[in-house]
């Protein structure tokens, strides 16, 4: 898969285009004036794989707890700005390490002009965000959204509206921006990034805007970031979920290992069972998947990560069991323990989880 | 999207491929002797929304229950046979609507002759399904993976394998096929179908297999079946999870609505709330879409059903609620009401979820 070839900027230390790696974001959703819960939730959600936080700022006292947040974690933030030029400089000046901020909605060309030369200033770039939601008046008029007719804003309005934002920001010479077209379901998305995609050479920020609840918003995110990222579309990602941030990153970070975007962590290969299975995988699996997470958060990252498979019964079992370094394949009431394909114990199923994680341990040299 | 062109098959009342819409399955786990524990699950599955049910036969015993469990739910079962051809002219005299055989697995010629005529003279399709952890040893051996070493099988050896058996099959004049050709990583499923897709006109069946747990198993799966699907290949699809069939089916169901190969159901747009957030959105969206669930399937389907969004502030709410039925946007404590993208009542917080079942009733003539 050849990725598509964009201008490179830098959030924080993490760069996003250029062929930099594909980054995860998340939001925090936490009160923008409440240091603490920020500061537990930005740590939280980058242990579990994300590179790049947003928090909102709705005022210029949330733009100064943002500095601390940065400052307190370490981790590269956002700012996220709607209609308010004077948070965006107080973000900036306060140390953010971007902003989301779309340009039209700011109040016109000297506020622009001032927040593009601080941003460039401080070598701030700027991601221009549009969603369906929020077009402007007159695109949405031009494409059929007047008056009280029902209107989910078409690709094409949602490309026509980053690229107004993107001039106005080019026009003063700032030039490190990242797009986002966000439609709240699959196929515009896909037509709206695929769009863009080849009027531009901005790096883009892919997700599905307002994809629902954590079962179908995580369907929708995956299946949408992973068509566009397979066809080389995107250079960060953040999943939308209505639930909680850390959730987010999980899915996030998921969609990028499948791909084989990203490290690939603890990949537990396990099997749904049937009814020829007489062991309790999906305790045994769930338990492993969570175990290893913790392992691999605590020694793995970035080093090769042993590859596990927790299986039913010995139709797919030892074949899988050669595929993976450790496997479990389960009898009745025991488990077969493999290591790198060989059998080297059987194990009551009482034992299994702590089977597995010994081997892990001894792979990680823990 | 062009779909690949293929034959059609017809599994009980279901027809698979030939243009006909993409079919969702999934597997019980219970007990195959246990007749009044599988009719319950397949219900349930059914009422989520799975197409077709898959049950195990591991002896003549089960094929048996399965022809009771058919008879009892109304629901297309298809009958996985694993080496013994018995079980397989036992299920399709008890009432399979298809197998999930791979003849080469089964004792030899004689045995797959009997088993295509009779498959033959009821109209009984056969899937022949290849996953990575169970192909042929010479296979296995041509590819790299004899003896000791580690083996994940590449896309090349499952395609062999699968049109090693289909060959089986069509020498005996019999040609109701479908083919999965599974792996338990991304990149190699999709790189298996893709070569597939080349090489047959037989109807596919999509999964990963062993794909894991619920959060990455889901991912992984809607990852690799949207990129396919949206390239046009697939004809019925089945998610593997470390997990319940009935979560199986939800996620099945949800990637095909996603990509718009499924009727929409209830789709619910909601937003991930932020620091800006003054109302529960997690709350009342996950009431609403738990409840739009319940009265769609009791009501809706087939019909249009009202798109709703539930969003947390007015950044993004009047425009999603534009693009909805109905829609809730959230403020302090209250949750402004739209109905039709016209803003017709402000509710407490306590009020907004029935609020907003009661003008989905109206919609839905209930």
């Amino acid at each position: 898969m050849v990725r598509r070839s964009t201008r490179e900027i830098k959030v924080g230390g993490v760069a996003i285009g250029g062929g930099a790696p594909v980054s995860v974001q998340t939001m925090c959703n936490r009160d923008p004036h409440d240091e603490a819960a920020l500061v537990s939730q930005v740590s939280s959600c980058a242990e579990l794989g994300a590179d790049i936080v947003r928090l909102t700022v709705p005022d210029v006292e949330a733009a100064a707890v943002l500095g601390r947040v940065r400052r307190a974690t370490g981790v590269p933030l956002v700012a996220d700005i709607h209609f308010d030029w004077r948070c965006a400089l107080a973000s900036i000046e306060a140390g953010a390490d971007a902003l989301r901020l779309n340009p039209g909605n700011i109040g016109g060309p000297e506020r622009v002009r001032e927040v593009a030369r601080a941003a460039k200033a401080k070598g701030v770039p700027i991601r221009v965000g549009v969603n369906g939601g929020s077009l402007e008046r007159d695109i949405v008029a031009k494409y059929g959204g007047g008056g009280d007719a029902k209107f989910a804003a078409p690709p094409e309005a949602l490309v026509e509206s980053a690229l107004r934002h993107v001039a106005l920001l080019e026009n003063e010479g700032f030039r490190d921006i990242a797009i986002s077209v966000k439609a709240s379901d699959v196929p515009r998305t896909l037509a709206a990034y695929r769009l863009l995609a080849g009027k531009c050479d901005c790096p883009l920020h892919l997700g599905v805007t307002e994809a629902g609840t954590f079962v179908p918003g995580t369907v929708r995110s995956s299946v949408a970031l992973g068509i566009l990222l397979s066809e080389g579309i995107g250079d960060t990602i953040r999943v939308s979920l209505t639930d909680e941030p850390e959730k987010e990153v999980q899915v996030g970070v998921e969609i990028l290992r499948s791909l084989g975007m990203r490290d690939p962590g603890p990949h537990v290969t396990s099997c749904p069972t049937c009814g020829r299975t007489k062991a309790d995988v999906f305790r045994v699996a769930a338990e492993v998947q969570a175990a290893l997470e913790r392992i691999y958060r605590r020694a793995g990252k970035g080093r090769p990560f042993p590859r596990v498979a927790v299986m039913g019964c010995v139709v797919n079992g030892p074949g899988e069991a050669k595929a993976a370094d450790i496997a479990l394949c389960g009898g009745d009431g025991v488990f077969l323990v493999y290591d790198h394909g060989r059998h080297v114990e059987t194990v009551p199923e009482s034992r299994a989880v702590d089977a597995v994680l010994a081997r892990v341990r001894g792979c990680c040299g823990e």
